[in-house]
């Protein structure tokens, strides 16, 4: 049990929009990024002590299915109904207001009944836009919504338990903002901001979709507040909602998929019926090959496939976690990116929409740090090198008036360890040497040697978006700092002679750009 | 225990040039692709038994280290001595001769030490390549090879065991096909082909390189044959060798990771003082922490990182294998190229260099097949993708004169239920109505519900390398079948206008191609 007041959020560690923190509450804290499982108050096929021991210390249930069922005098609180003492949210009927367009209590009683059975984090009886066809259905559940909220903000009492501000407005992304707006002010009475997410979304990948909604509100809502997604539990979209600034998810699907004999992966969703093999290494997986699982009775199955999904949907955030850790959660994404078509949409949105907000967020120096890898044009959104190219146009003054660019060997750095420095030294003694390098764009000589300008890995079969990308940062170098003359040299069949024969093409006011080429031995 | 001869090898499944095979011997079979753990005879840190209750029912021992300890009169066979009575393959010293330049015993006694200690899978004693410096070594360890190799023949007893044919050359490509060639005609006295890959290739992220001898190997080596690479037992590599024809791995980094403290994920290599968390679920990830791991005793935690690195080399097996059932073997690397810009590398190459290898291999048609997904200009080289236009240049013939282009919906499939298709049908009656869509090309209409014409997922905001390579097939085929005249219709701030835009600047012949945009609302 933590001593701190409820609500308080320490946030420990970052890596581009998202951190790893810390939010106290009643029974205990909550690591964040962090996924509560769903449990049904009224039947919860895998019991909630198997859920704590795979890694959840904390789980979501719903109070309107709870007040339904014990009646709204009961004297239990609901660590005792579910016989877990770990941290307990506790959803407000919301779903149910979508599934069946109304519920039979008042927000009023339903904040009550939270504070009766002693809810760690409990949400105000809100209005889901849920996947609302019209413009007017959305603004009425933003406009009642809020409302609510303001009403509830009188009774809540955010001294005992941390208080939940549900975001609505869904993919009216104009209705979201102004939704956000709105709410931020709000949000010196409740603790946590929710996001409500459109099923929808997620069941037919449209993920970009999503992304926007996590960027409108999170630019929005003061940074020290976490921020929760409602029922976005899929590993797929976790990685890049956590990069976006979310911290808490919420979902059943590790057993609504397990009851639909569907096993999911860090990548993808399997139906148990096409496997062959387990593709995956969880305690379920290396036990039990699919036949076996599919041979039991469904109620054991159930419970093992359900199991199965909360190890894998732990392993998410921890590989999440540990990637903040590193600074690596944007190579992360990369490398998610090729899982789905829909995940490579939702990077390349990333790399092309957010990457002000990320750059803004992203932490500049990380003790931690590693190297940065260059896959492909999206790697050029990199904020560590796109921080690395405005230095350059805004805080650097090169020495010297002529200057001499050399492609940077991808395995020799730094690059004034390489045989073409030594050569490009030795042959215009008193120029500037410059590397240039796949989406980095411009090295000077004498920072060669500071971080990331050593540390990266990139691949030498260059996209045509890639080389487009480098070439331009080569020229708003080259604009930027008026050097009298620069002469690029490239190597033959090398990655460096694509981008020489396009730079040939382009009209450089000044200076004047000589084009050398040079054996292929020099870049080797 | 199998009563087939050993040797015998059944092909089960494929997809690319990747098999899912069975390779009997004495003591069982083996499923392929296996990996085959290498059991250290004189001091074997994690048990046998573990091992195979990880899942692994073929180890590979060196008899080189067995003769030298137990001496050649040993009447004991190997899986006494090792403990285990699956699969035992033993490899013949060629490591000890690469490391310390000789050993002391004969080809032939190693040949006769191998048939006393009953092994099922032997090797010859070769000369391995490894990492020669210069042509003359390289060419040495060829020859010699061979000389050894047709010796061997005479006394190898294929009727008891699995002889090993080791192909050497190395980085050496040139030397390596003609050692290829060569070794392919003894392969009627050899039941194993094996090819020996320079460990610096590995540890230098060379995977291109390494790919490159696979490919330069397998397409020489009859396809009945089983081929083994030694030494590459990293769960990176693993997919890309099986997709163009590895059969079997053997591997010690298991274990020499693990005295390193080093800990394998299906993607990279973490240090374990630099984890804070397991991103991992493997019944070792699942029950300890990286601290707890770090603080208990050297010799227990190298065991328990032996076991999560056998689960992990497992589990990307099994995905390997699962990926052959459904056909989703080229999703696979496209799904991991983006771990590390050596893989994308890889991949790129593969896309590039290897597609006419992969499309003689791949399946034509498969019951199993799933959807294809298309990312990026890598996905535009998928088998089937090729596969289709090679058909639709060569074996199809429109039946009308006039024809509509239209952007096929990323969503709505067939092309045949969407609104322009329906819109385009009724606008212009009698015209052949073609789809066009992201790297697949062109969809006759009357095509459009086979195979994968409606089974297909892209990204939709496209790499001017994917338009461009779009934009060559959509041409290959209007030069093809000679229409009078064709309309090629985009929307609005869609991916077909920016197809459009390119193919304006273009002159094609005949026919003359009218452009027609659209508003949005028809694609969407």
């Amino acid at each position: 049990m933590t001593t701190r007041e409820p609500g308080l959020f320490e946030i420990k560690d970052k890596d581009l929009a998202g951190r790893i923190g810390r939010l106290h509450t009643p029974h205990g804290l909550i690591e964040t990024p962090a996924l509560l499982p769903v449990i049904d108050p009224l039947r919860q096929e895998l019991p909630v002590d198997r859920i704590r021991s795979i890694g959840f210390n904390a789980v979501i249930t719903n109070a309107y299915l709870l007040l339904k069922r014990l009646g709204r005098n009961i004297t239990k609180n609901v660590h005792e109904i579910l016989g877990f003492d770990g941290v307990v949210m506790t959803d407000s009927g919301a779903y149910q207001i979508l599934e069946y367009g109304r519920v039979d209590v008042s927000p009023d009683e339903i904040i009550e009944f939270e504070k009766r059975i002693g809810s760690d984090i409990a949400v105000i009886l809100d209005i889901p836009t849920g996947n609302a066809k019209s413009y007017s259905q959305a603004l009425y559940s933003v406009e009642e919504t809020l409302r609510r909220a303001n009403e509830a903000a009188a009774i809540i009492d955010a001294d005992k338990r941390v208080w939940t501000l549900p975001i609505q407005g869904g993919q009216y992304i104009e209705l979201l903002e102004r939704s956000a707006k709105r709410s931020a002010r709000l949000l010196n009475k409740y603790q946590l901001a929710a996001l409500g997410s459109p099923t929808v979304l997620l069941e037919r990948y449209r993920y970009s979709t999503l992304l926007d909604m996590v960027y409108t509100v999170r630019r929005i809502i003061p940074w020290s507040k976490p921020l929760h997604l409602f029922g976005a539990g899929h590993p797929m979209i976790i990685p890049y909602a956590v990069a976006l600034g979310v911290d808490m998810f919420d979902s059943a699907s590790y057993i609504l998929y397990a009851r639909d004999n569907r096993i999911m992966t860090r990548t993808r969703t399997y139906r148990l019926e096409d496997l062959e093999y387990m593709p995956c290494s969880t305690p379920v997986c290396v036990k039990y090959e699919p036949r076996e699982l599919l041979e039991m009775p469904r109620s054991e199955r159930v419970k093992l496939l359900a199991e199965h999904n909360l190890y894998v949907l732990r392993e998410v955030l921890n590989e999440v976690k540990q990637a903040i850790r590193e600074g690596k959660l944007w190579e992360l994404l990369e490398e998610r990116s090729r899982g789905h078509p829909s995940l490579a949409e939702a990077m390349k949105a990333v790399s092309e929409r957010y990457t002000g907000y990320l750059i803004a967020h992203n932490p500049r120096v990380k003790a931690s740090a590693r190297g940065i890898f260059i896959h492909g044009p999206e790697s050029c959104s990199h904020p560590r090198i796109v921080q690395h190219n405005i230095m350059l146009l805004a805080r650097y003054q090169p020495q010297k008036r002529a200057g001499t660019l050399i492609p940077v060997h991808h395995e020799v750095k730094p690059l004034t360890h390489s045989k073409i420095y030594r050569w490009a030294k030795d042959r215009w003694r008193d120029r500037h040497v410059l590397g240039y390098a796949p989406c980095i764009g411009v090295i000077p000589e004498e920072l060669a040697e500071t971080y990331p300008l050593s540390q990266f890995e990139y691949n030498t079969l260059l996209h045509h978006d890639t080389v487009m990308k480098t070439i331009e940062r080569i020229k708003q170098y080259l604009k930027r700092h008026q050097y009298d003359e620069v002469v690029l040299v490239y190597c033959d069949k090398h990655w460096s002679e694509k981008l020489a024969d396009i730079l040939a093409g382009e009209n450089l006011e000044r200076p004047r750009l000589a084009l050398e080429k040079v054996s292929a031995d020099l870049c080797s």
